[in-house]
Order: structure tokens, then sequence, then C-alpha cells
């Protein structure tokens, strides 16, 4: 499926963000993730659950059923099943066939995100979530705000494709946060194991008025930053300011942002997006935080707003259009691929 | 076509219901039935009247075209079609072949009800209406109350399944009507020619006190009550309560109600919805049957809310989910499979 | 595609009226034609310019995007095409590759009308556009009246089947501008290389009281009226009042109207319609054009809802249902062999 080779949807033995801790409550909550019905709840010990959001008896959905206790009772017929999904209760009957089950998936909750796994439940290892201490999320350094949720009306890949050529900046959010300079700025790309990464550093710069009440620092700046696309979910981005220094970016640390985009994939065409920040500075005033995500929220409609339009304007294709590829989605191009080739990993060999 | 085997739809060599009476006026009227548009009206002389919802000469819907005297003249060049189907006039020539015609269908108006026969003409023998003296439509013993009609946003045959399994009662409507002790109490099961039955009978139990007001009665005692669906239209209810007796429900007979929900495919994706109820006190008090009938229409809303999250349930999975059955719903199975039966029995025989 | 026989869809080699002038400014607008988007602006010397309506890059619509100068900048990572459909900008690289282009189609601006062409650029010849002269558009003797669009909720072939049996009028049009004797008139049909025509005489009538105090003329007239369609896009009508002679239509030229319909093709399912009139009478007051333009606007409301009650009808049938044809449609089925002949002498011949 487009910008995918033929065929290819997405991988599914992958963490993925979920939704916002706030958002899974004692309330059921139904979101389709990986082409699949979810229903989220919270126990009574308030652990965060994932189970298979369609009853197997009537299709009713389990997101808009309720609980009981730690089970979730369909609110059709009153088929209830315990946070592993077996079902503990068919009110007609005193016994449960063992195969009247729905899928448990493994959700793990770190900062105020909530990770799930809906691939082979076996596989299903936690250390392999990008690590929020290193993302910045959890290290006392930052003070992280997040909360910030799209239903995105197209398919999540137009969002990585977004996210993937940052030249977007200077067109698409021309009136809200492009800036001088970044086209020119040369790109460094690197990769390894599960993640890809685009910087920049613009030595000697004016500093952003918003930046420079923040950092304490009048003046020029050296400023390094860039993006690092944790497949398939996570793009962690930083804006890094340092004074100026000979070589660029190795003086003195005055400070920074960091910047994160959950991209997770809900049906065929539409998805996921969870949106955060953490920031080095006025850590004890959770307002900054607010009033920052707050200030991006035009930006990241204008983003939504170009994905909808792309995924109506293929939709509105008999054939798929042919696409044109230039040098400057090297970086994009790349990510497709190593998104296909986890989700070709996943497919059976041939015989 | 699901719950139905694939390819199944509905049987047409059938009766269903088509309108309220008072739906149908010297208004043409639009509307889907067994995947096909009707236009309704009523002649001069006030007979209610269904032919073909489509001019055969441009499509235009003659469910939205006038009326000339007896005939439908077509809204948009005034082809005139009679009630029989014939084309009586083409405005611009003088004679009109014979092809040029709609389909003209036989329309029963019984009770408050219009019942149509889409299928084989010769075939309409409306002596095949479930007799509406016995349902307690026309008994003098009942004072019956309609007009409640829901346009349904599902598949006729989820409407059929939700009450052929009354253990819905429960849970979808647990803060409505859901009352202890039904799912307890023994079904029993038996069926003929046409219809398919479950009743249940619990003796010596409290009198609920709307009921115990209009019985007369106070006290407790016992109750039996059920449904028969007349297939393929019409479920038809009970609810009687006797004073308690050794033998159950053989005590004197204090009255009760019956009820009724007449089920219409629509197009594939959604059906007709027909409910009304009958009782047997408070007779001369037509206030008391609105009541009761507007006492429903909330419970009422939660069968059509079900029926339109399983039919988006089902749309949004590209292939169709697996169903589990369990015991509970041999009633429901037994239902689908007469259904079944019911079209085949039109199909040709395979030569 | 129904009307049309199977696989046919409409004639590419033809110029359509796109847009009215005054719709086309120095924002970008988008429009879909014969299937594709277009994005049609204004150069700074006010030249309209058309060319397609989708980014090569990313599939972003142009029609949505900004101009810089005289070229289109994309709205999404700033690709540039200049008038002739060339990529001038590719903001992350030096140089343009030849590929990346867009189709830019000749747009031709006569009276308040923009024709464009989009088949074969070579075969683009703008004295193919009827001569607006002729039609009364630009001659003295006219004063014409313009600007009522509807994006029309149903194929374009729907339209010219309107326009082509005027019978219509009679019926659809019953509480608007129907009137007697229309329908007795005898019509004659003739045609010629690329028209098609259909006028009636209607000797020695009352005239109505709006053509009467606009013509300066009391009692019964000549009248002749009919409309000739240029295929395809427009269907230009006349409305003439005579003093009555004994050869009907041969007395003194006392006025009368013209009438303009152009149909374009927009997606599969729906069409655009640019309506306009032109009178002799009461050349310096527009306000008269205004009056009987806004005078009609209900009647061209009611052909917008025929057309969409028609492509609904269409769309809600699994099976195209079958259409009878009378002597009434002999000029309607002509005009749809005509177009027809348009499309299959675009087609490669067989091998």
């Amino acid at each position: 499926m487009y910008p995918l080779a033929e065929g290819l949807f997405a991988p599914r033995n992958q963490w993925y963000v979920a939704a916002w801790s706030s958002e899974v409550t004692r309330e059921p909550m139904e979101r389709w993730i990986l082409d699949l019905p979810v229903a989220f709840y919270r126990t009574e010990a308030g652990e965060a659950v994932a189970v298979g959001g369609r009853c197997p008896h009537r299709h009713f959905p389990l997101g808009k059923s309720r609980l009981v206790g730690d089970a979730i009772e369909c609110g059709y017929h009153g088929f209830t099943f315990d946070r592993t999904g077996k079902c503990v209760r068919i009110p007609s009957q005193a016994q449960v066939p063992a195969v009247c089950r729905i899928p448990s998936y493994p959700l793990v909750e770190r900062w105020q995100w909530l990770w799930i796994w809906m691939g082979e439940p076996d596989k299903a290892d936690p250390s392999r979530i990008p690590d929020h201490t290193e993302l910045g999320l959890l290290d006392p350094a930052y003070a992280a705000s997040g909360g910030v949720y799209y239903a995105v009306p197209g398919r999540y890949t137009l969002m990585h494709d977004n996210l993937l050529d940052l030249s977007h900046l200077a067109y698409l959010h021309k009136t809200t946060i492009a800036s001088d300079g970044i086209a020119e700025a040369e790109e460094v790309r690197d990769e390894g194991p599960g993640w890809l990464r685009s910087t920049r550093k613009m030595p000697d710069v004016p500093c952003a008025p918003i930046f420079a009440q923040f950092l304490g620092h009048s003046g020029r700046v050296d400023r390094a930053f860039g993006m690092t696309w944790h497949l398939p979910s996570l793009h962690a981005g930083f804006d890094h300011f340092y004074e100026v220094a000979a070589e660029p970016c190795t003086g003195r640390f005055l400070g920074g942002i960091r910047i994160f985009h959950a991209i997770t994939p809900g049906r065929r065409h539409d998805a996921h997006y969870f949106f955060g920040m953490a920031r080095t500075f006025a850590k004890e005033d959770p307002a900054v935080g607010e009033a920052f995500v707050n200030g991006l929220r035009v930006t990241l409609d204008e983003d939504i707003v170009a994905t909808r339009e792309i995924e109506n304007m293929l939709g509105a294709h008999a054939q798929m259009p042919q696409e044109i590829l230039v040098r400057g989605d090297t970086h994009c191009v790349r990510g497709r691929r190593l998104l296909e080739a986890l989700i070709r990993a996943e497919q059976p060999a041939p015989p």
C-alpha cells in the first residue's frame, strides 16, 4: 500500500504508542490499531489493559461495554472476559468453552504513554521500547509535557513521510514555524539497528527570542537539531543551543528542547498521532511546557490537513498516480525501505 | 450474507410489514424494501397502493413524484402509471408500449399495518399473513397501540438475532427493562409451520408495580412470557399474569400485554422496524397505550444502537470475523436456519 | 458508463467550460475536470492558467497551494512549477530533473468563460470553441449575464439527458417555468458537424407578460424557440418573438433571449454546470439581466435535484437497471450516440 510496496501495510511484531495514560480509565475506550479494534481500560488496581475490541459472540464493541471488577462485560449479552482475554462468564450457561476468548495485548506504561504489542505474544520484549530516560522523557535534566492526540484522517505512512522530510517546514509551516537557513544547512544522515537519524548544525546564528529568554543567553549561538526515528512508531527530535565555538556545537551547552511524534497505524486509511515535548529550562513551571505545546498546535494542524489532503488525492484517483523522487527524498525513501523490511521479515519465507 | 450463509439475503415470496397505515397518504412516499425502491400512496378512495419506485424511463424516483387521480406521474417527464403498474400516459406520444410498466405489489391493510408482497404475484395469498385477531391486534380482549418506526442502520438479520436471544435484556437493557430471574427461568422452545417460539414461566413472583396497578392485583403472581416469530417478518410476544396456583400459570388470568416487532429488509445494510403493543387493561384509555409504548422508546433505541454498532464492526473488517456460538444461541441459530430454508426454497433447483 | 456504452466516460480532445473568469484569481483554485485535478490561477499580468492539480512529488493539491510570481509553489515541500507545467525549483537541490513536471492545459478566455482543453495539446485549436458572437454572448445586439455555477452531484451525462429532452419542462418545472402548448408544438430536429438542434415554432400565441413588458408589444406573437448542443459542452438555446404573420416567425422580430448551459465532466459521479443568458432588450440595465438569471435559479435547482436523485437511484442498484426509450427520446439518444462517437474516435484502433 502506497508509499510502501503493494500488499505491505505495517509491521506487527512491534511496540506502538496506543494511548495517553490519561485516556485509559475505568470507562472502556475503543481504538482501532493495526486494523483491529482494541478495548482499553484500567483494573481496579489502576493497571492499564488492552484486549480485543470485538466480542466473538455477536461482534458487539467491547470498547463500548462496561467493566465488572477487572473484567469487561459485553454490553449486548453479558459475555465476560478477564484481562487475559479469557471468557470467564457466559450468562446463559455454566461452562465456558475454551475457544471463547479474545486477544489480550501486552501494554506497557512509560512516562505518559501506553505502549501496545499486537504481534506474536512471546516476542513482546519491553526492552525494545525506546529508553525513555535517554529520550529525555524520564531524564531529570528535562521536564516533559504531552497530551496532544490527533485522529489522523490518512494512512499512517503519510505521517512518517512528513516527519522524514523536514524541508516541509519552510513551506507547509511557512507562516508558523518556518525559519531561515534550515534548508541550506547540511544534513547528516546515519542509522543503526532500528533507528534512522537526520541532523543539522547551524554555527553562529542568532538565537530566536523565545529561546534566548529561557536560556538566559543573549546574542548568537551554535545550534544543532535533528530527529531520530525509532522504528516503527517514534520520532524523537532535539533542538540544542550552545555558546559559539570554533568547532561548532562544542561550546557550553545552553539548553534546548526535545520533541516527540508517535505515529500508530489505525485502520487502512487513518492513524493515531501523539505529540509531546521536553525542555531543559523552566522545569519547575508546567505552564511553560503547556505554552510550548499549545504554541505548536497550529503547526500540527497543518500536518494533519496535508495528510488528509494527500489521502483524499490518492483516494480520488482510480489508479495510483506516479510519484517523483528527488535527492531530498533519500532519507524518506530509506525510512520506507526500513519499514518494508520490518514487514517482510514477519512474513513466512516462500517454500 | 452474515449471519446467513454466503449469498443468501432474504426470502421474497413472503409478506412483510411495509409501513404504518398513517405513513401512506395522497403524498407519495419512497421506501426501499428487499433492496428495491417502492413508491407508496393512497387512491382517491383511500386504498393503499405499492408500485415500483423507479420510473423505467430515466430512473427518477416515483416515491418523490406526484399523483394524478389514482395514478402516479413521474416528476421528471410525466410518464404516468396506474395502480397496476401499467403506463397509461407518455406525454410525448399517443401510444404507450406494453413494455413500459413498473411492478405493482400486493398490499394488504391489517390493523395499522400495510403488508407488502414482493415475490411472485400469483403466490400472494393474504391468508398467510399472521391472523391479527389471534395476535391480539384486532381481538376486542385487547387494546392495541402502534406507530413506532425506526429506519435501522444495519442489515435486517441483526434485528432477528436480537429478538431471538432475549438474554440481551439483562445487558443491553440493563438500565431500562432488565429484570431479575429471567435468565434463570427455563426456556421452552417449540416450532410449527412458519413459526418458532420461546416461552418461559416464572411461578410465584412479585408483580411489578406498573402491572399491579393496572391488573388490580396486589401481591405475587404466576407469570408467563415469551415470543413467537412468525417468519420472516413478525415477532409477537406476550407477558401474562395469573393468580398463583399449584400448577404454574393455570390460576385465574389477571391480564397482560402483547408486544409486536415487525422487521423488514431494506437495502443490504439497513432495515425497517415497526413496534406496537396491546394490553388487556385500561382499554378505554389510549393514553395508557401511548405511555407504555413511549416508555419503551429508550429500550428500542438501545437495540438500534447495538445493531448499528455491529453493522459498523462487520463493515470495518476486510474479512468477515469468526463468530462463536454457545448453547444460548440454539434458538437464534434455529431461526437463522429456518430463514435460510425459506430463501433456498425459492431458488431454482440445480439442474 | 450509463447512459453511454460500458467503458465510455467522456471525450478528451475537446474544449470545455472550466470556470467563470471571476472564479480564477491570484488565489489558486482546485477543480476536478475529466476525472483529473486541475489548479487554476492568474498570472501577475492577469492571464488565466490551468495546470495539473497534483504535485508529482507527494500528491499535495496545487490548487490549495500558493503563487510565487507566475509560478505555483507546492504548499508541502515547495516544488515550484511555472505556467507551462515545468518544475522550476526543488528547494532541496540545485537541479531539476526534466521528468519533474505537471500537465499544463490550454485555457482560453471568451466572454466570462474560461475554456479548457485537456486532450492532446497539439490538437487544441481555439477556433473549435463555438463562436461567442454568433452565440449572442459577444454580439452587441445582446446583453449577456452569467455567473451561475453548480457543482452537480451526478455524472455529467445526466445533465445532457436533461437538456436534450425539454418535455421535462412541463413536469420537473411544473410550478416554475412550465407553459402550455410546448409539448404539443412540433419538434424540428437537425444536426451538422459538431452540433445537434431541436426547435419548435408556436404561431399566434399570447405573449407572456414578462416578455410583453420588455418587448414593448401587447397582444399575440409568433414564438420560436429551441436549443443547439455544441458538443460536447455547450447547449445554446433561444426564445424569439415575432409579430404574427401568415408564415409563422417571418414577421417583424420583436426581440428575445438566449440561454446558455455549459456542462463539464468532473469526477465519474459529479459535474460542473455554468448557466448564463443574453437578451435583446433593456441592454443598458444589468439589473434586468440579473433579475432574469435569478428568476431561473429555482428552476435550475430542480434540475440539480433531479440529477442527484437519479445518480443516487443508479448508485443504489447493484446492477444497472434497464431503461425504456420512447420516441420522445430520439433527440436525447442521438445526442448520446454523437457523444459516444467522439469518445470512440479518440480510442486507438484495434490492431
